[in-house]
This record gives C-alpha cells, sequence and structure tokens, in this order.
C-alpha cells in the first residue's frame, strides 16, 4: 500500500530550511549603507511562500542530487523573485500599498532605497549562484550555464520581458495567444528555470533536466490559471488581499479572457502534463507530483 | 628617445571598437519587449565615454592578455554602469531631466519602462560576464571569480552601498572621511573592479593583477575629486551640463569641504599613487599612466 505523501508537512520543512539559509545569505543590517539592507531583508522575510527555492530543491533531490547542497542557488532564486515584487509594487509600476497584507517596501522604506534594495538583491543573486560551485565535485561550467539560464529567465528574454507586456497591454485589447506569452515571460520563466537549474546542478542528465523543465512550463500557466481564478472565486483572509482587484484593473486574466469553466479545464490540462513529465521518476518526485495536484484545490 | 603616447587617439579607437562590440551585445529592439530593449539602448548609447570598458580591456593587455577576447566583460561593465545612471536619474533618486546633453530614459520612455531597462541591462551584464568562458583556454572557475568580483563592485557593498550613502548624506552635516567612503563605493569600486577584472581575465598573477585593482582605487578617488573641480571650474560646453549643479544641491564636493586648493593636492597625490602601482609593467602600461595624468588637465 501506498503512503500518502505529506505535502503541507514537506512544504514547511523546506521553507524552513529555506528561510535559515536566506538569514546569513543576506546579511544584518550594519554601516552606512544599512537601510538598503534593512529594505531588501524586509521584503526578503515578508512570508513568501519560497516556491522557487523549494522547486529547485525538489528538482536537485529527483535527480539524486544533495539539495543541501544547492541551497545558495535556492536562494538566489528567491532573491531574484523578491527584487521583481519590490519593482513591480512601485508607483511607476503597478502603484500598490500592500502585498500579502503588508506594507510594500517603498511605503516603508521610501522608492529611492525601494529601488535599490531591488537592484541589490537582483545583483547579490548572481553571488550565491556562483557560490554553488563550492558544492563538492561541482563542474564551475555547468555552475556557469546555471547562470546563463538564470539570466536568460529573469531578463528581458524572460521575466522583465514578461512585465513589459504586462504594463504594454493594460490598456489594449489583447488575445489569449499574447496574455499566454506574457505569463510564460513573467512568471513562468523563473519557475521553470528554478526546476531546470535545481535538475543540471544536481547533476541530472540532459533528458532528465529538459523534463523537469517541462514540468515547470506546465506547472507555472497552471499556477497562473489558478491564481486568476482566485481572484475572481477567493477569499480575502486567506489570500492576504482582496479579491476581485484584477478585475478592478483591467488585468487580462484566464476568466475573464475563456470563462470560467474553460479556465478550469486549461488549469486541469497543464496539471496533466506537468504530472506527465514526472513519469519516468520515482519516489523522490512526489514533492513534484502532489504540488501540481495541489495547484487544482489551493485556496491562496 | 621616448615617442609620445597618443592618449586621444587610443581612446578613440578603444570607444570604436567597445561600441561595436556593445551594438551585437544588446540586441535589436524585437517582439513584444521591444520598448525596454530601445530603452536600454537609448541609455546604452548616449555618449558614453566607455571608461570602464577601456580600463578592463587595457588592464588585460598590460598583463599580456586578448584584450579581443574580454570584450564580453567590457560590455558588461558599461552595462552595469549604464543601469546606474538610468535608476540614479529617476524623480524618486537625483530627479535629472537631462544627461550629456540629452533626455534621460525616464523622460523618453516614462519612468515604469526606465526602471525595467535598468533591471534588464543589470541582469543581462552577468551574461556577458559568463560568455569569457569562451576565450579559449579561459579557466571557468576565474570566469566565476570574475563574476563574484563584479557583484561585490556593483552591489550593496559597492557601488549601490555608495548611492545609499549619497542619499541619505545629502542633508546631513558629513565629514571628508565619510564623503571618501561614499566616492570609493560609488564610483570607486566598478572603476577598481573594471581593471582588476581584466587583470584576472587576461591571466595576470595575482600580484599584477592586485597592482592594477589599487591603480584603480586611487585612479577613481582622483577622477572624482577632478569631477568635482570641474563643477566648480568647467565650461558647460565643453562638459554637456551646467557647472555650479553640486553646488545647487548642497553636494558634498572635495572643494566644498577641502578648498580648491588641498582638493587640487589631492588629486594630485592620487595620481602620484596610481602612477606607482604601475612601476612594474612596461610600454603596454602606457594608456594607463597617459589616463592618470589626463585627469589633472581635464576639461570634461
Amino acid at each position: 500500500m501506498q503512503e500518502t505523501f505529506d505535502l503541507k508537512l514537506y512544504l514547511a520543512e523546506q521553507k524552513r530550511e529555506v528561510e535559515a539559509a536566506l538569514e546569513s545569505a543576506f546579511p544584518a543590517p550594519t554601516g552606512l549603507q544599512r537601510s538598503v539592507i534593512e529594505a531588501a531583508r524586509y521584503s526578503l522575510f515578508a512570508g513568501g511562500k519560497r516556491l522557487r527555492p523549494i522547486l529547485c530543491l525538489t528538482a536537485a533531490a529527483v535527480v539524486g542530487g544533495s539539495s543541501k547542497a544547492l541551497m545558495p542557488a535556492a536562494c538566489a532564486l528567491e532573491m531574484i523573485h523578491t527584487y521583481s515584487l519590490i519593482h513591480d509594487d512601485l508607483p511607476a509600476m503597478d502603484n500598490d500599498d500592500y502585498r500579502r497584507g503588508q506594507l510594500t517596501n517603498h511605503k516603508v522604506y521610501g522608492e529611492a532605497i525601494a529601488i535599490l534594495a531591488g537592484d541589490a538583491l537582483l545583483t547579490e543573486a548572481f553571488e550565491l549562484m556562483a557560490r554553488t560551485r563550492d558544492i563538492p565535485e561541482q563542474s564551475p561550467d555547468r555552475v556557469l550555464k546555471a547562470i546563463r539560464i538564470l539570466v536568460k529567465a529573469a531578463g528581458y528574454r524572460g521575466m522583465i520581458g514578461g512585465q513589459v507586456i504586462d504594463l504594454e497591454c493594460e490598456n489594449l485589447e489583447t488575445d489569449m495567444a499574447t496574455v499566454e506569452y506574457m505569463h510564460i515571460h513573467k512568471t513562468g520563466a523563473l519557475l521553470s528555470a528554478s526546476l531546470e537549474i535545481g535538475a543540471l546542478l544536481g547533476g541530472g542528465s540532459p533528458e532528465q533536466t529538459s523534463c523537469l523543465k517541462r514540468y515547470g512550463h506546465h506547472f507555472g500557466l497552471a499556477f497562473q490559471i489558478t491564481d486568476d481564478l482566485l481572484d475572481v472565486e477567493g477569499d480575502a483572509a486567506e489570500m492576504g488581499k482582496q479579491p476581485g482587484s484584477d478585475v478592478a484593473r483591467n488585468k487580462k486574466t484566464y476568466p475573464a479572457l475563456l470563462g470560467l469553466a474553460r479556465s478550469k479545464e486549461s488549469a486541469r490540462e497543464h496539471v496533466e502534463q506537468a504530472l506527465h513529465q514526472l513519469a519516468a521518476f520515482g519516489r523522490a518526485a512526489e514533492p513534484l507530483r502532489a504540488l501540481a495536484r495541489y495547484l487544482l484545490i489551493r485556496r491562496a
């Protein structure tokens, strides 16, 4: 008989380990520069789910690598994600006062420090990527390859490109293909890279790495669709933000473009395709299977 | 009899080569993301002196390395410098409408795109650093070391830290030591890293690399002092900006804190110390000697 995998416990344990590593990855504020470090840490410890680091560490474990040794790369991914939230919340961008129920970075530290805190997190992420060289028997060329994967996923060919498309489409009539293209770049690229980097640095074969990267692609789309659905159907207390805010801003969401039923169907299809990528992996991939299935019943 | 070294010709030639490399390093704008690429290119080709790339390439040549092979690293340094100018000019920071006689990035593309263009340049700089691996016989570990040097110089431990100190000191009484500490971080760190990275990736010994890094430290301070002096004594047409703007903003400059005579003396001392670091190098260091001496007679 198969044991039931306890996703909630797994995520809580992984989260705790990631947060302990982030504590030492980004130093305590001292010196004349302390305000920017304090601001970076404010957002770094503002209650994130640590999804990207957990995906990275889990991918490493799936291919038989040591997930502990990959912790610096996992932290780098969270730092990139955090910097993007700080900059996206700025008045010139989405102009958000709250995120996860807390004041956004610029509301606490001012815009100048918020911009610089984002810049500092983005910059330092590459120090942490380089540190994965210290894993015993790690190949420096693999580390350089992982750095290039991260650049592509985070830069104008990935996340930044997606944010640009999002900004420019806000007041345009946009079709489903453009919206999906935007999501693949804005959130999918970094999610997918988290798995690819974990698999690569964990010593996975090119085939294993490709499967996990594709899992990330479908997981990312399912994640986005269910996020949009939550905005329509979700509960403010569980989400830490008001539902309906996407509609109010005229954001092009899946439910708005496809309707509720077809959006749910599309989410289910992407979850199935994500699971399909894991067919060749054994029990170590159980957390990824559980995570994908969880998207279909998520409440926050 | 010693030939006279033609600095002006050398800088013009180097600048042309750097700009040709930047052309292909950052692609032509296409696709839905084109506005951010266009914005990044606008500032990348807004008439910079290309000082950091030239220092990097020259340091490589001084230690006998191929400066052509180091071009991606040189471009990375210019991209980091350019991103910092775009973000520094933002309304939330220095709020500048013009730079080098042209409209600043956000005045042309809006704040959101300017922030993202800066982020894109910063991110992509690490792709270019990683590409220096393609130099024949380059050690991937040396490339990773160079990446870590760049992070330290550009991040909160360097340039970003300096900008934070500059922002926070604007309305405070500040002593000379704090101002110098600010400059060492804000401009000195990246100048110094340009030489260090060039020497390291060019195959220099640790001693040679240290000397060139120290040259960069003194060059950077002399550069800053003479920059402050130009603001007092310079000519608007040659500088492409109004002199006196530092005084108007209550910026803590060397002349304001030390007086003109002692500022000039300090610049001369740093130039001498920079030259002293080059004592062990032969004719290949002539461009660096000429550059340091030039600071004492610069008009723009």
